[in-house]
């Protein structure tokens, strides 16, 4: 099922696909085009069959992609057929945002266990059911709930120190919020979400529907025209 | 300076590229070449030189960018050489994050005015100096401080309605941070932020680490390799 060969945009793009899917399905239609597809995520429609195709051959030509079997196979592809339990680290407001984020329930992704090194944070709910812990606790929760996937959502002073933390405790897979570049060892899969970049390509459009040029972008994040 | 033909991928980018000259600056490098900064972003060297070009020749041939001028071409094209006011709607967690997002107030972009329509938040400071208010100082306030700017932190089932009236109210760029697509003109420039969507990417990786296969991937968001 898997290509180690994937292209990391192909990568990116799948959430999206998927996304649509799950759009489309709710909606009961029964077949999808790539050049749907490709429209929704700003791409051509031969980039969504040649993305897809990485995983197998599930598409008809002339046709399109049955719903119900792409969602399907994208749920196994991206592994949201599994659970994978989550930490956060930062019950600041961006940590709790995240814990609320209604974008994650709906995908059962779930924040399992979250930490701060405040003692006017920990022992209180940051959401029902969720005790916000010290960071002692760090390890006995790792191993308790097997968990791999870290949110780094802390000031920018504290967050290489928590994620070399969290690499020492087996975590392989890390989300930073904080605005900064975090070293970590190669084996370990960082993804660096600094929401200034974002705000700045708006700023780009901002400015140039500002001058008077043609401004006319719908985007989803990591989308790509060519 | 700006050109029209752009793609939509290499706009994402240059907020990237930005980020990296700037933390270059701080260390007084003097100059950086396009596999450097490339490699930063995850794409080769003769995209990062393709993406730059699109804006003119600051580059020299051999030998690279230098760091002090090329931060100031990207500021320019970028549009960080002016002031963009912007507004917020929904000053639940996620609201009150983005108003003390550090990443922005280092770029010295700044939230100018923040709304809600649940009169328990009206009235109260988000943070110093700048209070949440209802919904009905919209158009004063947008046409007071012109803005054109909107970032929407509402709950899904509200954004569409809160959209509509952003519109209406004059604002042509909108950062939706609700896991929902928003229908608007096109000529408004509509970015969504789903956060979900990051995190399943990451779940991919991680899925994938646990199958024994590589992985050894940093990635910043948008970044793209072949």
């Amino acid at each position: 099922m898997r290509n180690s060969k994937v292209p990391g945009v192909t990568i990116e793009r799948l959430p999206l696909y998927y996304r649509y899917v799950q759009r489309l399905d709710r909606y009961e239609t029964n077949v999808v085009s790539s050049s749907e597809l490709g429209k929704r995520v700003g791409i051509p429609a031969a980039q969504v069959r040649k993305d897809l195709s990485y995983f197998g051959e599930f598409g008809r030509r002339g046709v399109g992609y049955e719903v119900d079997s792409l969602r399907y196979h994208l749920e196994k592809i991206l592994g949201l057929n599994k659970t994978w339990p989550m930490l956060l680290v930062g019950a600041g407001n961006l940590g709790r945002a995240l814990v609320n984020y209604r974008g994650f329930l709906e995908q059962g992704l779930e924040i399992r266990a979250v930490f701060d090194n405040d003692p006017g944070k920990t022992g209180s709910n940051i959401v029902d059911g969720l005790k916000v812990e010290p960071l002692e606790n760090l390890e006995k929760r790792i191993t308790e709930l097997s968990i791999k996937i870290g949110i780094i959502a802390v000031p920018v002073d504290s967050a290489q120190e928590v994620a070399v933390k969290l690499v020492e405790l087996g975590i392989n897979s890390i989300w930073n919020f904080a605005p900064t570049l975090l070293e970590v060892p190669s084996h370990i899969f960082l993804r660096n979400e600094d929401l200034s970049v974002g705000l700045m390509s708006l700023i780009y459009y901002s400015a140039n529907y500002e001058s008077g040029k043609e401004c006319s972008h719908h985007i989803e994040k990591n989308s790509e025209d060519k």
